[in-house]
């Protein structure tokens, strides 16, 4: 595995979040990029009673001897409308990057020229900007600061984390209301950050989201809601059941 | 496609029950073996807001330009304690015919001391005999009698049929209170009945399950509640969500 | 179920295939539209061995106790590549409709200019026009000209039928060469013409992909091949496996 | 989550492995439990071309656009026969300890006894012991000398671990042959002496294989063979696909 051998160069000697890093990219990631990349890990694994949550444990309740069909039932909901902003924003990001001219070291204010013209081409196109807003944090998403600081602490504050900093400063000039930078996205501009392939990203997001859900299905196992949610929706509904 | 012209064998000249029947039995069922077939299939189609139905409608929800998850999803809860039934009777019933002396013309006497000690056998053994009871139809399950009336008009009354036609009878000695035959189990004894495997008979109970979960997420689409569905339970837990 | 009763008005006097449509389109078919329809699903069901079908061989040699994760696999292949092309061309002729004036009778000629404008349109965008092309039949996909008898002989020779025959008669012009209209995009033409909603074309298509994954996990359990599959694949690989 | 304040407890602070270790366990891993978990994790991540990710490739080819569906697809075969071995293992040490008397510092010849008897029962019973033997290691998998040091110098070395290198000795007595010990069973005793739920040891085993099928997912996407092994499939089969 890796060019390695798995048992002695590998086993007890790399993290489980290293190792995942190193098999999507083809390489080891630095100390820093660990930090960063297990961070936006953390970050994204479990987001409480989410539909992909609810449908996870409904499996569970209706296969219980499956616990491979109760996760593959939960990741599937990974997909544009709950899980897809990481893998969005980072795609945003790093498109306006492929057609903008910048250096690392450029000013801030250099950045907003770009962050702004890549609002208005959304705007003029009716595209969301993904990354911005959320439903339950409206001043700011309480991960994003932290996540800006890891990567500085590191030194992987890059350009995808730049322009993304840069749109949640001039966005309101455009949108005409200010509206928070959310984890999601900036796990997204962290991870194009890393290198990583764009088209990985919602990978990295279900991976997360995997260990979240062996969450929720221990917990369903100690202490089992799935009969509860399933009645309540039963009742309120006009269905006559044929068949439990 | 099973040795035959697709074109101009098969299309418009086979119906897709029929189709279904012959590409697991390979061999072409008679019309009336597709009756039956058809019968079951339509039995175990819907069910109103089971579990798998409301895991299906999530995953759309959450991914909605994906069809094929959330069809996925909603198969994924037919393991053995909401689509079980049908197979587990199947093999119930299957195999105490096989390790029991019968013809298929003997008198009703005869089939209940088989019954009766299949169901004994269980009862020692603390095992459930499959097919009996349902949360819903206390007394009676609508769908048995019609199923047991059209293998009758069909000539496909057979041995499993039979015997699960006398543990209605007998089950009551043994368990002490009477329970209903339930659909779920009497379309196993019809499919095996019918000749077909029976390690594939829970993959019936889900092509049948496939055609409703469809319905559920076109109902969805025309008439979303998954929304609703995901706010009732959240607002009901202790969680606080990170992010929607 | 449907307003119905579902053993006494359903069993044994609705078909499989038609209980699907009603489930979806939330009305019954006449026994036309059912014969349409049933000609599409049989049309659909199974190609061999498709990626597909070897995922579900290989999920089923995996985790033979799983026969729902098994066939979920197989339709989690039913995306934008392999199976999309019914959709896909019910919602290309659905949307040259909706744009075009055009009434059920006019002459060929008038729905060859719609068809040419529409394939000018495509080929200036660099889209591909659906349904267009076959790797295998060069020529003419037997399962087209059945289909369009069989909808003409049931009356349903509709406007998207209409508009597909058109394209096939104009395309040369602008492409410079000729494709035959292959089967899936003329289904996707037949269920259009049957006012189903185009969102769900592509559940139908896995439908009657679920019917063809049976068969082949029948026939993967009567003579199985997937392991021959598995070590065909692994001794042509660089991996030296860990473990089986 | 977890009673913790996500972006200021966790963030960069916790590692994944030890993320999702609490998660589903309940509580934090000290720093020793982390690394032999995370060393469990690395053990099974990857394994070449097995069933599974093989599945994961091919439904990828067919739809590119939904990653959850090809790692759902991926995981489905995570079933009784590829990776069902670690909970088995996980599940017969604690049944055979909950029902024998011993203590953590007990001599080797009172777990050989204790060992012997199990192997004897399960011999007697027809039973396989599970986590003896390998296809490919037929002496030794170097995967178990290196999981038995980590345990030891973490002091995780507990009674899941003594047992199974008992049974490591003693089974040739009884099964008149040595088969080594292999890493997934290894890797059960593992998890049981950390204390985790033996019902979801497959579950850890499915976020390791995660891992391991996201590398399989980026690297079919650097370098394709999903396309050449369908085709090499589809060549040597009877089948005539009528579409691709």
């Amino acid at each position: 595995m890796l060019g390695q051998d798995l048992a002695h160069d590998l086993m007890g000697k790399v993290g489980f979040g290293e190792l995942a890093f190193w098999l999507v990219a083809g390489r080891r990631p630095t100390p820093s990029e660990t930090r960063v990349f297990e961070a936006v890990l953390v970050a994204l694994a479990d987001h409480g009673f989410t539909p992909t949550a609810i449908a996870a444990r409904l499996t569970y309740l209706s296969a219980p001897e499956s616990v491979q069909g109760a996760l593959a039932a939960g990741l599937l909901g990974g997909g544009s409308r709950f899980l897809g902003v990481t893998e969005d924003a980072g795609r945003f990001l790093a498109g306006t990057l492929a057609s903008s001219t910048w250096t690392d070291d450029m000013p801030d204010a250099d950045w907003d020229t770009i962050a702004l013209a890549a609002v208005k081409d959304a705007r003029a196109e009716r595209r969301l900007v993904p990354g911005l807003g959320h439903p339950v944090h409206k001043q700011e998403d309480p991960r994003t600061p932290v996540l800006y600081t890891i990567a500085s602490e590191e030194g992987l504050y890059g350009p995808h984390l730049r322009l993304f900093a840069a749109i949640g400063r001039v966005h309101p000039q455009v949108l005409g209301r200010t509206l928070p930078l959310n984890g999601a996205g900036v796990c997204g501009a962290a991870l194009a950050d890393l290198g990583l392939p764009i088209d990985m990203l919602r990978g990295f997001a279900l991976l997360a989201r995997a260990a979240g859900i062996l969450g929720h299905l221990a917990e369903e196992r100690r202490d089992p809601i799935g009969m509860d949610i399933y009645h309540a929706i039963d009742r309120n509904t006009a269905y006559i059941p044929d068949e439990a």
